[in-house]
Formats: structure tokens, C-alpha cells, sequence
């Protein structure tokens, strides 16, 4: 099957590979030339310009999008006036779901079709092939399934989940077909809203891991800091890498982002080459924007997503105010 | 009624001069020389040891201890010796109460009495009064009321709460005898814990109002941040001084940490003399501690707490492990 | 001055009382005749219609609207058409403060100007006086001042902040013109967000207090319970009304919400008129929204708001999901 | 190598029988007589009383506990009295690491070893084997290996970490010698302390999708309750059992604990067999009560164990307290 790729970084650019190596072919366009020259270097149709890379697309038309969400909205507004009746835009990017409910009202009109495509796999998908959770009319998403079936893991081997029978068809393929326009980047948002609460489960225990040495430092008596009661307690000096790497076998913890801080922490144990200061690119606020409107208590989604905003120096002003009212009420001043 | 001071700092020495003002005497003594001076010119009687401090005193001697925490146990050694069958230790600084539990057993073989004392009110008590929660035995308790009744604030101009009237008769008085050794500190525990709740829900507020423009400023589009999805719903620039004064007057949250919120504000509405590094004195930790121990979901003291932690930068580790993560699956670089 | 009140509710009613009290007149309509004919006994001036309401009201005419903010709208789409060139309508009750953006940008045109006044002090208001948060055009809210000022506390005995001479003139009276459309609103909704860290953190306290005395209770020692390490230190029997007493009086986190702690547990300290059940009423939840929107760590404020979420059931789906779990590892049944 | 097991139940049983199955003796004891039977049969060496099984034996003797918690020190001091010197005790239980120091501390004199074996797998052991993080004196944890490389997974088809080529030599067999007396402990505690993170994390995520319908609802209009600003956003019907398989392939957040839930929804995606309350069995809480003796704010695991306690009902009274302040400013009821 025929997939136009607009948006040839790094995943764009690995999705069409992936497609290519199991037998499909692709079109890509990107305003950047040189990414549009190396992927037709690699077996590609390269398109010069918007409309010739609708013009070299069989009607009707797949087009994926793996465009940064910013620019989801000014690419189909060039690309719409060249499309005709029955074409598909697939947004495989992180758009938040409701900009698909609203382009894909926007759209129909038109006649053509909205696909957004939630994908899971980061920088590995090339290799272990992307977890792809899809919202869209049903008739459409079942035309594009062949697509879906290359980008996807497929089975590979990880067995199917006992008792699973009756679950939905390409789930243990690695796709799915989750609801109508925007069911694919919702469940999407909340696979990175669950992602950033596991992150930070990971990250605070491994915190407590490295001050259990606590104890062993010396600390002078004050009236502003309490002593540790128990200083005897916290006098390990443990060995994180080894601690990840054990974890990763046979604990009830294994993970892959248990792997990769294994990795992470057995190049370095002290993580000097990081700042610590933790993005978040959109999908975390909108799960909690989500269990808000819902009214699902989300504890510790969103208590992960706010210890990204501090991390980043967010919380200074609401940290003077404590500083004040301490200084207001006790004399206090702040530690040096 | 006679009471002994030993600590004659900013809480320890105010006590002193509430008492006399209120027609009780009082024999200090502190290392400090200058500071049994300087009492010893308002009236007290000065001690030039801890021998003549305690040979001052008439039995059975009423001696109130406002040292550090991290010092209680010392001076409690330092004393012991020279007491006599029934005196009373109060420990009026704020200790853990489990130690005091401890301290009570200790003692009470030697026939020596130990009252705790958790006091509130800062460095307002002497014109305010001190809030006093009491832990110890009733009837040492009842023998030392006058002291307490004049460090206590009195009814003063703070209307009986409609249906008190089967309330314990000095809570009125701003004392209350709470329970046996530890029921003091135990409540004035909970009392600080409660007090990191409100300053951090106080202070998160007046951060959302200081954010409130965040629509106004422009950000460069990139995949790593999310834009605000409707810039135009937040571009209110907030005078916080005056809104802090403003809920000082009817609203539903008045109060004294709002008072004191709305004087720092107004002193300097960018708290440009603070860095933001909020100290925690242990209260707030042994509250989450009781929490946790009686299964009691205290969500909101806890973060409290947990954000001061974070305001000394103990989360950095977490936060690297967290990007180490990031990069791991998508590459992703921090910001600068 | 002459105000028109749609609206006769607790608040509404209330309103128009204070105003008439302090020399201004009213005019009133509500759906329920028997509210307009009780104000009217009381001096208001009576409507039969809506029409009639507005036919009553002198040019140019200022109209508040204090109906539940699902009414709004409609309030509002019934009222225009009866409307002349510079009338206000004030929107006194819990609007989403984005509503008001999107209210006066499409009254305008019609040359109908918009007031939003956040409101605070509940049923207690008729008597302390209504502190309001006021958002809209400087010269619309500045013609209804006689107003606003009718209607807040006034400065009665709260002492001017030490410092706040330069603070906006009527903050000090118990009202504030925040910004332009909206800002009230925005500023009520910060209001309620952090009533709700405050109740919070006082009903988290008390309960720590209340299972003081868990070491008392026997539990049956098996392997899915731990067992308390040390039961001597939850031995405390304490009179939670006493010390809501005793708190007022002098120490740190004296308020008006603990004032009504008092009084609840005064009047029966098992409270056990409660289900536990508590409602949110919008405010709380936007102000989440806008925290996670411009980016600020409010821990305690979700927090505050979740457990509210959870108090009614809503997690338990999530908490079955730990179940299943748990069940799956560990072949852990749930305790009965 | 002989090992002697005190404990017979699902844990200890399955560890005599892997060890069997790799070529070790063990001699076994239980209260339960036909525990002992039912090894024996299998090809232990069973025990009459608590004597024989000592007796049985070889010198130095390396002995297991796999009982709860709160049994290990009656166990110790019934076992203590018939060993000799260089005997070791293993606990394999869920201790607390702070009785292991203690215990380690009692012994020593006597000349009895301790070593704690922190033991995460659960149920899947047997098969899967156990991640065993183990403290102690190096020498007798060397003595042991045999023992703790068969209980392991080894290596397996996991691969070893890229770059992990420095860490300890056992940790990519699954078991580690961690650091002294109670340092395998401790890392199995912040081990289950992140599990609980982990799994609140999907089962919060779990439950926005599931109420990803709300808008579909209707909802009566009311001054209690605010209505969802957009319904249009929450009309999806998630398949929550296909999600679970889908994320288990190719997504960041595959993990073994989402292989369990996706088995659990497969079964019953509305898990109708469980009732919502989540035991916590210590790991837990003393995970938070480390994070909060070292000062790290571990905002996530702590909000995870809090939300077992509320699934428990221990927020009851605070609920209660709110409902009553509520009440108190604004006359509000309760919903029923």
C-alpha cells in the first residue's frame, strides 16, 4: 500500500523506513530537502514541493503527518486545497484529541477523512515497530489496516495475554482501533500520563535509595533543622546500577523504562551529564486536564507532572511566599 | 507563682517578661550571660549557674525548658541531678513527642514530674499570648495553671464558639491540658503540620495569580513544549498585594497567615529578599510520620512538606533519573 | 443608587437586603413569585416580569445576576433584548471566569457592558459584608461603586496592614477591581482553589488527632496487615472540639474556617450528621485547570480536590485495578 | 548445599521446591504438620518439632524464615536457643530492615549471623525465579550464594544492560549482595514502595479511560454540582481490555505488572470481583517514612500509598470535617 509521509524527522523518517522494509511504498515530503533527498536515497519517493507530493499520491489518498503538534494545524491548511474527495490525513503526531474532534468536524464537510494515530515507542519504534492506538470513522481506519499492520510490533514474542480471546483483534498486534475521531491521541495522552507517573515512581525510589546514607553525614544542631532521629538507620551506600540491573529480573517492577535507567545509571551513576530539569510536552497536563473534567482522583499522575514544573524552577514564587510567612510569624530566616 | 526559665532566647525570654507583667516571678538562666542580664535589669531574678538557678527555686520547683530540641535531652542531664522529689521539668520547645514519652518514663522513678508544652503563637506570643497545648499528669498540670493562664492569650475580644459551652474550660483561655506526657507536643505537632498545609495551599494560590499572565508572553514553538492551547484566557496582570488585602475582609479565608501573607506582599510584592528555600523544623515531618503510621490519608500535609524538601533542591536526583529516562526512550535533550 | 437583582435566592436575597439597609433601593425578580413578594415586603421594589423588571430600572441600568452558573447564559440570552446602549449586567455568581471573556466580547457590540463579581463570605455575608472580586472596564466598575462598596464589609475593625498605604484604595474595604473581564472571577476561583487546600489540611489534621489512639486498639496479627511498630505511641484519647477551641486563641493557624470547625465539633464532635460525601462546586477544579495550564506545581490544591473526587466513590475503578494486581503477583485476596 | 526452611506457606514452599529442582537438600518445618508432609513427599527432609529440624542440620547451619512479619522474632528467639556458633538465620520475609540492624545487633554476641533476603516475585517465583536483594556480613552472604543463585532467575533470555559490564557480577543473575545487615531489606522496600507508585500510575490511568464516556451521561443542573464545561471532549467507550494488550507491545510503558492487568481486564474488564479496597502490607509505609527521615520529596509513592488508605475508608472523618465546614460558610448539604 501507497503512505505519503510529510515530516521526515526522526520518527517520520523511521516510519517510512519500517514501511519500505516490509514491502510498502511511500512518498515524503519535508521542507527540508536534504531529509526529503536521503529518504529517497533509501528507496523513497521524494516529492520537490506540496503539490507534487499530492500529485504523485493514488487517489484516494493516505497521508500521514509526523509533524510537531504546533504545526499539525498550518500544514493540513496547505494541504487541504489540493486534496480531493475520500482522502485521508493521518496525525500521527501528539496532537491533543480535541483539535482532532474539531479538524475532523472541520473537515468532513469537505469529504475528507481525519485518522489520528497515537504512537508509543519513541527512538526504538524503527527496531520494535510502534505501538499505534487510532481513532477515526471505523470504515477508514479498517482501509489503512495494512499500514497499520507494518508500522506496528506485530506478536513478535511476547505472548498473548492469558484469556484474551475475546479482545479486540490487532490489539496483540500492536495497534488498535480505539473509537471515533480523537479516540486514538486520547487513550494516547493517557498511555504518556501513566508514563510520566511510573518515571517518577522509578526516579523518587531511587532517590531514597541514594540518601541512605543519610545518616552517615554530620550535621550541625540548630533550631531551624531537625536532626534525623535515627541517624543509624541511613547508613548504606548503595550501589544504584547494580540495583536497576537486579530489578530487571524477576522483580514485580521490570519494565523497559526500568531498562533504560539500568542503562542510564550504568554509564553513569551520578547522572552528572543532566540538569534535572524535566520537560513535559503536552500529553501530561491534558491527563490531568482530563481526570479533572472527569472527576478521577489522580493523585499521583498529576503529582508526577508537577514535579516536572518544580524541577524546572516553577514553584519559586509559591516557595518565597512560605519563606515570608515563615519569616512573619517566627523570624525566621531562610538557610543559606 | 514562681517559675524557673532555662533558654532565654527570643520565645524563652518573652515568656518571662509575659509572666511578670502578668504578676508572676520568674528566676532565669541561659548560658548567655547577657541574656540573664538583660531579664535580670527587667525584673527577673539571674542565675550565675545552673546550681544557683536551682538552688533559687522554691519546691517543688516549676522549671520551663525553651532550648532546641536537638539540646533538651543535655540540659534534662544537666539538671536531674540537682532537683529534688516532685519537681516538674516543662519542656516548652518542640520536641518529638514520642521523646517525651520516653523522658516521662525516665523520670518518674527519680520522682520528677515532666510536663510538654508546644507552643504556638512566634514571636507575637508576648503581646498575643501563647497558644499552649499540654501534655503530662492531671494533677501536675492543674498545679501549674497559673503559669499557663497568664502565658496563655485569654478569651481577649474572640467571641465563645456558639455550642462551647461543654468545652474544656481553659480552651477559651487559649490552653488546654490534652492528655498524658506527649498529648502536647502530639496536638502542637499536628498544629505545624496543619500550618505547612495552609501556608503551601496560600502560597500555590498567589502563584497561580502571579501566573496569570502567562498568556501574555510569546514562545518560540518547539516538539519539547506544549503551547497554551488559549493564551488569550490568561493575560491578566494581578496586583497581589492588594488582593491578599482584599481577602483579609470577608472572605472565606481570612486568617492570621493570610495576614501575615498580605504584609510581606505589601512590603515588597516581588519577595525579591527571598530565595525560595523553605526550612522544614520537623513538626511537618512527624506529622506525616503519625499519618502514616495510623493509615490516615494526608495528601495534602504531605505535599506540603514534600514541596519544601523540593525547594532545597532534594529532588535533583529524581529529576536527572527522569530525564536520563526521557533521553533513553526518545532522545529527547533537556532545555537550557 | 438603584440596583435590579435577578436572582432571590440565599445570596441574592441577602444582597439586596444589605444594599437597601445602607440607603440604596432595589428592584427584584425571580422565577419564584413568592421570593419577589417576601423582598418586596421588605422595601424591594417587586417585578411580575422580566419585562416589567427592566421597565422598573432607570438608565443606564445595572443588573445583577445571581442565579447557579448553569442559568447564566440563559439568564442573560432573555434579558438582552430588553436592554439599552450602556446597561451592565453583573455576574455575581460562580461563572467560569472564561465565560466571561467570551460573554463580553459578544455583548459588546450590542453595547452592553459586563461586570463579573466573585463573591465571598457565603450565608454569612448579610451581616460581615461580601468581599468581591471584581472584573471588567475601569469606568463601568468605577460608576458602581456605591455599590460594591454597600455591599463588602467595609474596614470595621481589621486593622490596615502594616505597610499597605500603597495598595489599591478599596482592597482595604473589602473590594478590588482585579482587572478587566474575567479578572474576578479568575481571582474568586484562586479564592475557592485555596479554601479548599485550607479545609483540606485543617480535616486531615483533625484526623490525624482522631486516630491518636491507634495503638490502643488489638489487631489481629497476619501477613497482608502490618502491624503498628509502636502502639505505646498512639495512645492518646483527644477532645477534638477543645482543641478547635483552643487553636483559635493565639496561635499560627487561627482562621474563620477553623472558627466553623469549632462550631461543627462543639456541636457534635463525631460529626456524625456527615456523611463524608463532599461536593465541589467548579471553582476548585479550574483553579487545578489553570495550574496545570500556565504550568505551577499546586500539589495541595489538586490534592485537596482529588480527595474530595475520591470521598465520592470516583476511584474505585483504580482502586479494583490494584486489586487485580495484586491478586495477579501475589495471589493477595482482599480483606473483607 | 543444605538449607533448612522455617515456613511452609505459598513463598517458602516454592523455594524448597526450586531449590530441589537445581540440586539442593533442604529440611523443612512448619506449624502446619501436613505442610511438611506434602515437601516431604516431594523430596524434602521433614521435621518432627523445632529441635529435630536443627538437628537435622549440617553445621554451620543456614536457615530460612518464611514467615509474616510479625512472627520473625518469635521465631528467632524459639530457634536462637539451639544453634551454634556461625549459624546463620535468613529472613526472607517482609521485615522491617530496621529489625534487622536490631536483630543483627541481639545476635551478634551469640555468635548467630543474620542475613535479610528481601524476596520480590511473589507467586510467579517457582517458575520465573525470585529477585533476591540480600543484607549482611560479605563473607557469610559469599558463604550463601549457591543458595541465592538457585532461588534466582539467572540470567535468562533478559539482556545484560548495554554498558553494564562494571556492575556487580550477580546482579544480572537476579540477586545481590546490597550492603550490611539490613541493606536487602531496604532496597526491597523502596522495591515494593515503587511498585505501589506503579501501579496507582495505571490504575489511575486505567479509570480516566474508563469514565472517557462523562459526557455522554446527562446531569441534572445544580448550584452543588458543576456541569462538564465540554461534553463533546468525554463520548468515547474505551475497550479497556484491548488497550491493556495493546500497551504491552512496543509502548514505553510495557511492564509486568501491565501484563497482570491486562490479564485481569481480559477476565473482567469491569473486575467485578473486587471490591476497591487495597491492603498495604508495610513496604509501603516504610518506604514513605524513609523518604521522609532523608528529606526527598516522593511526592508519587507517597500519594499511591494514601490512596490505599482511602480505598480503606480512613478518610472518613476528614471527609466528615469538610462536609461540616462546608455546611458552616455556605449552608451547603450534602449530595446523597
Amino acid at each position: 500500500m501507497q503512505l505519503g509521509m510529510i515530516g521526515l524527522g526522526r520518527m517520520g523518517g523511521n516510519m517510512v523506513r519500517r514501511l519500505m522494509k516490509r514491502g510498502h511504498t511511500s512518498v515524503v515530503w519535508d521542507h527540508a530537502a536534504a531529509a526529503v533527498e536521503k529518504l529517497a536515497a533509501e528507496g523513497a519517493e521524494g516529492a520537490a514541493s506540496l503539490a507534487d507530493f499530492v500529485g504523485k499520491l493514488a487517489r484516494p489518498r493516505a497521508i500521514c503527518l509526523m509533524v510537531p503538534a504546533a504545526f499539525v494545524d498550518s500544514s493540513i491548511d496547505a494541504l487541504v486545497p489540493l486534496l480531493s474527495d475520500d482522502d485521508v490525513i493521518i496525525d500521527g503526531g501528539n496532537s491533543n484529541y480535541q483539535d482532532d474532534i474539531a479538524r475532523a468536524k472541520r473537515l468532513a464537510p469537505k469529504g475528507i477523512h481525519t485518522v489520528d494515530m497515537g504512537t508509543s515507542g519513541g527512538v526504538w519504534g524503527l527496531e520494535r515497530g510502534y505501538c499505534l492506538m487510532i481513532g477515526g470513522e471505523a470504515e477508514v481506519v479498517e482501509r489503512l489496516d495494512p499500514i497499520f499492520a507494518a508500522l506496528a510490533p506485530g506478536r513478535g514474542d511476547i505472548p498473548r495475554t492469558p484469556g484474551g480471546e475475546g479482545l479486540a483483534r490487532t490489539a496483540e498486534n500492536g495497534y488498535l482501533h480505539c473509537g471515533p475521531n480523537g479516540a486514538g491521541h486520547f487513550v494516547k495522552m493517557v498511555h504518556n500520563g501513566i508514563e510520566y507517573g511510573l518515571m517518577a515512581a522509578y526516579a523518587e525510589g531511587f532517590n531514597i535509595l541514594k540518601n541512605a546514607n543519610a545518616g552517615a553525614a554530620v550535621h550541625e544542631k540548630d533550631a531551624e533543622t531537625t536532626p534525623l532521629r535515627n541517624p543509624e538507620h541511613y547508613r548504606y551506600e548503595l550501589d544504584l546500577a547494580s540495583i536497576a540491573e537486579l530489578w530487571r529480573r524477576g522483580s514485580v517492577i521490570t519494565s523497559w523504562l526500568l531498562d533504560l535507567t539500568a542503562q542510564a545509571l550504568a554509564a553513569d551513576p551520578q547522572l552528572s551529564g543532566y540538569g534535572g530539569k524535566v520537560s513535559d510536552s503536552g500529553e501530561g497536563r491534558w491527563t490531568v486536564a482530563a481526570a479533572n473534567d472527569v472527576g478521577v482522583p489522580a493523585h499521583v499522575l498529576t503529582a508526577a507532572l508537577f514535579e516536572r514544573f518544580a524541577s524546572r524552577g516553577q514553584d519559586l514564587f509559591q516557595n518565597k511566599i512560605q519563606s515570608a510567612m515563615r519569616f512573619g510569624f517566627g523570624g525566621h530566616l531562610e538557610k543559606k
